[in-house]
């Protein structure tokens, strides 16, 4: 592939640039709507065109979205791509999943704890829901994958911690695979498990919590250690 | 801003996910080089300039990067840009460093752990290396941060779990950061607790070199927030 070259480069990536710090001085919240293309070139000293490039830079790195007849917005995790560590790049699927399963098993039962100590009432009610949706799709043979997601990523939240919010996406991922190679056969231990961490956060008592959700996440890797090998 | 029409964004995009497509079922790895234009023209059915257009896409994902005069390569982590998470959307820096620093004091005591039991005579060589180099450092008055970046990123690829090893750079954030807080107060209980951290696992004693890296991290965790009641 021949070079891009570096003037056409450096100009719309420097308007890029320019435009991020425009977001972050003017302190543009998410879903806040950036000034139409005229008033952001003469604020950056740009033509149109260039605006028109950078923005489809920031597009591409999820920082801005269009919507069609109404304008250009501030995306709701500005900068974070949809897979921002690049696990579609990595080839051996089954050890990403054992090493997410790793990194789970160290962060969520403190995850766990942080929320018996924090959860509002608000919250727990909304972790019972999603169990009930579980149990539900479980009963009625439908893939319940989605609601797993749910709970942990929920369990998560009420570690009211921001940047687990923006990290708990990434590692969850693993559950919709985790549950093709389990081929669901864990779900009745699952609903145990689930029930019992949101009983534990319910009455704030971080211990169990923790132990559950140690349990939880290591029953799991037994079993896709085991079928691995078998 | 005026929205980019559909036609002009799908062909770009469309084959921005054909060329993703591509590396993955050519199984490319970090610092594979791509064919040319006119080739990749051919194999994704698309005209030379609309390659260009997906490639910039590429290039701003960091999946690919140009090195001028030689060709197009896939990148070194493939898909993880430098701010994966958006920290420099985060408006309040002090709590994003707490938060951060909450995080690390719930991971690094399991990782320092695992690197006790994982860690090679290599590994353990370029810890003292560099643990030596922040010493230096400190004697001489001069900025250590990197350094102790480096002893923690070290301290986390012992563990041997490639997702620490994408999602570590990102929670190591905060020591530039949190050295700023701290006005390099804390250097010399650091030099001690890193050292004590690397003979444990040296020794393969993964209970002292969890235990030491809590005290170390909770230590700075403790002294920011002191630092910011006042």
């Amino acid at each position: 592939m021949e070079p891009i070259t570096f003037s056409e480069r450096s100009l719309s990536e420097y308007t890029a640039k320019q435009l991020i710090d425009f977001i972050i001085t003017q302190k543009l919240q998410p879903g806040d709507r950036l000034p139409n293309e005229t008033e952001l070139g003469k604020a950056l000293g740009v033509g149109r065109s260039t605006v028109r490039e950078a923005a489809k830079i920031l597009i591409s790195r999820n920082i801005i979205r269009i919507e069609r007849g109404k304008g250009t917005f501030v995306s709701q995790n500005p900068g974070v791509p949809d897979d921002p560590l690049g696990f579609q790049f990595v080839q051996n699927k089954s050890q990403l999943i054992l090493e997410l399963l790793q990194l789970r098993s160290i962060i969520e039962p403190s995850l766990a704890e942080l929320a018996a100590q924090n959860a509002t009432e608000e919250e727990i009610e909304r972790l019972r829901f999603f169990e009930g949706k579980l149990e539900e799709a479980y009963k009625k043979h439908m893939d319940h994958s989605e609601f797993d997601v749910s709970f942990h990523t929920n369990v998560a939240k009420c570690s009211h911690n921001s940047v687990v919010d923006l990290i708990y996406p990434v590692l969850i991922k693993t559950v919709p695979m985790t549950v093709e190679y389990t081929q669901g056969v864990l779900v009745p231990e699952t609903i145990d498990d689930h029930v019992a961490i949101i009983d534990a956060i319910a009455r704030h008592d971080g211990d169990t919590a923790r132990s559950v959700m140690d349990t939880h996440i290591k029953r799991n890797i037994q079993f896709i250690k085991t079928a691995n090998i078998e």
